[in-house]
């Protein structure tokens, strides 16, 4: 076998078998196809596109490349869950203590990665003594006895996925449907969750804009997770503006402990309820949406799920007295408002500046060598449809630098729109895909 | 400028400026560009096509990547040939001297490359002593005195399409009809001549399977020829069977001889007048296509077209004496006939089943490093139309090995093809393209 005889058939709108694709992704992991190759295949794949059957191969062949997370010796059904990003978007945080307090196992390995923010492990970092170097033993130990532990992504997991997205990244391939689901699924796969619940954003803020977009990523991803034999379900929830008020490591995790004490924003509790009903049904842990929410508004409601927290920070070495006494998190120098100059219904929040504001302020990784000042970010006063009088404030920045609070400022300025009248209100949760 | 956005664009559909082609062009010949964004830029160009606009930038660019050969140390028109290539191709070999002989300069840079006989460098080593190793001034200072030189390509000439041909032949990124035309012209633009005579093959042994796809290739060349500011005309010829009788270099050399004596086949001595009309007109040595027969007639039968090859193989060091008595040509030891078991017209005759004989042989380059036997190759004794009785001799195998005699002429029975009927000739000049 040739790739270049694989690429001259996609390109001429050929169907891939299994077999070639698993030949490309195994030669390629080993450095045996060279990247110009690759890129000229994935430039095809771009524009002919991969069947149902060739994405399920392809993540198949992704997912088996390296090492696959054995997670027998935890007892139950796993689950794990997946965001496809956003700004503001501490879900993690919040959901898994919740889940875990349903008595669902939650194993799940999480990375760093770049962004406005940090990833969720930076966040929980915000915890003195958090960790998430975890062994294995520990790991699985650690779920069996509380039912939850993130673990740092250690293990090799799918690495021709990742040496695929590094060149997808760089070679403007990365927009395709097919080849983001099964980059995504693949880590997944390999993972080793019995169960999928998939966070899939839309909007400004969001990497897919279009909520037909979404939707479709949304369908290919479910048809892959249970074509794999993981129960695999989708959330489709808007991230045309920052999800919840805060944005910022510590100041995430403060709005998550709000949650977990059932006074967090009221798009962030729903997405949180909704996605935590599916993670109980696709885990058997109940049978009906109405049950699920009945579950999850108790251990809310008795303290069990931020008690679950506790649990979880102090098994991975964190100081759990932060999660009942917020003041212990880490916390910025300098506080201001910023105040709107304008009067009116705000129309729009630009996801894009209010996360370069952050990453200005130093809550973020520009590079992989990037250090993240976990006290710093934003707490956003107003969200779309609140009407703004001139002089009131419209958030709160959080910084450590005088000059750096100054240009987030001038930054955050070109986040906000303003309209005389208030704009139509549409639904947070978009949809459900369940197969 | 980031190549990442320039992919990007063209992905999208949107047209490269010619700002950006040149940067392009100029960071990837300096290797600032990786392999794995170019082959990915040349799939997208592959879907989106480009432009007239951006195909002229990119020859240009392409042109200029090196050096640019001065000729003006040469009085006169100095005119350029180019074939697209095929089998039995030994075109160059009569018709410089023909042209020549009229008094049009010719300053030819060749390159050897691989395939199944070898270039006309190649060719004209059959000539004992004869060499294209010559110095710049030697080349010039022939050039003005004889009117004809045939200098080996030492010169770093467009080396970014050297590069990208290389990158796009292992990428399947070569048949897109504006890359071809630049590259060829890219290399054509940089070797300095006035005026370029493009022979465009179409037919089975021609990279141009399709007449329509010849047609838009010459149309582009000649567009990006005289954009460029140089008279360029394209004659569009049949390459649906071998191009005259013998396939092989010193064979071919005998039979360029024959031409040149009158005594050549009729579609090859019919190619050398057409291209030698339009040398003649490009070079303004004649007004129109009647003037510019006669005067190439006219040399061939006053014997001064031989007269100038044998000047021409003498002053690059090569002996004379074979020009005029061709058993000085390389021979090979065997010669066997091969005999038809069939009896019927000649419908088809395969080029790429003869031009493997040839290979099988040793008579051409599979790599880099093949020594090339002159000696060796096919004269054909029946073309297409030609009516064969069984037992009659299809063709002349020389060899210099039984084993490889063997194999070519098992190879062999696999090139012609017979009918009951004779086929419909179709016309050899398929058009000519004059802007």
């Amino acid at each position: 076998m040739r790739m270049y005889d694989l690429i001259m058939k996609k390109r001429n709108g050929e169907a891939l078998s299994e077999e070639e694709i698993n030949y490309m992704i195994k030669e390629y992991t080993a450095d045996h196809i060279p990247d110009y190759q690759m890129s000229a295949m994935m430039m095809a794949i771009y524009f002919q596109g991969m069947s149902a059957r060739e994405t399920v191969a392809l993540t198949m062949a992704m997912a088996h490349s390296g090492e696959m997370m054995d997670l027998s010796a935890i007892s139950g059904v796993k689950v794990d869950k997946h965001s496809t990003g956003g700004v503001g978007d501490k879900t993690s945080i919040a959901l898994t203590p919740m889940v875990a307090a349903c008595g669902v196992k939650i194993a799940k390995m999480s990375g760093r990665g770049l962004g406005h923010t940090g990833g969720t492990i930076d966040k929980l970092e915000s915890f003195e003594g958090f960790t998430t170097g975890i062994t294995a033993e520990h790991f699985v130990k650690q779920v069996n006895e509380i039912g939850v532990s993130i673990m740092g992504q250690t293990m090799d997991i799918a690495p021709a996925d990742k040496k695929l997205y590094a060149l997808r990244d760089v070679t403007a391939t990365v927009d395709n449907m097919s080849l983001i689901a099964s980059s995504i699924m693949s880590k997944k796969l390999a993972s080793g969750a019995d169960a999928i619940v998939l966070d899939v954003k839309t909007g400004s803020g969001a990497f897919m804009k279009q909520e037909a977009d979404a939707f479709a990523l949304a369908k290919e991803m479910v048809t892959l997770g249970n074509m794999a034999g993981r129960k695999t379900i989708a959330v489709v929830s808007d991230m045309d503006q920052p999800l919840g008020y805060a944005v910022g490591n510590a100041l995430e995790v403060e709005e998550a402990i709000a949650t977990l004490r059932g006074e967090g924003p009221e798009d962030f509790t729903q997405l949180c309820m909704t996605l935590g009903t599916y993670m109980l049904i696709a885990a058997g842990a109940a049978q009906t949406e109405e049950e699920a929410k009945q579950k999850l508004s108790a251990v809310i409601q008795d303290g069990s799920a931020l008690k679950k927290l506790a649990e979880f920070v102090q098994a991975q070495g964190g100081d759990p007295k932060a999660v009942y006494d917020t003041s212990l998190l880490p916390k910025a120098s300098v506080a201001e408002a910023i105040v709107s100059a304008q009067e009116g219904y705000v129309k729009k929040i630009d996801c894009d500046e209010i996360g370069i504001c952050s990453l200005l302020l130093g809550g973020g990784r520009e590079t992989k060598e990037s250090v993240i000042d976990l006290s710093v970010g934003l707490i956003l006063h107003k969200k779309v449809g609140d009407f703004v009088k001139s002089g009131e404030s419209l958030a709160t920045i959080y910084a450590n630098d005088r000059v750096k609070l100054e240009a987030a400022s001038a930054r955050f300025m070109k986040a906000y729109h303003f309209d005389d009248s208030q704009p139509e209100k549409s639904p947070f949760i978009k949809g459900v895909i369940r197969e």
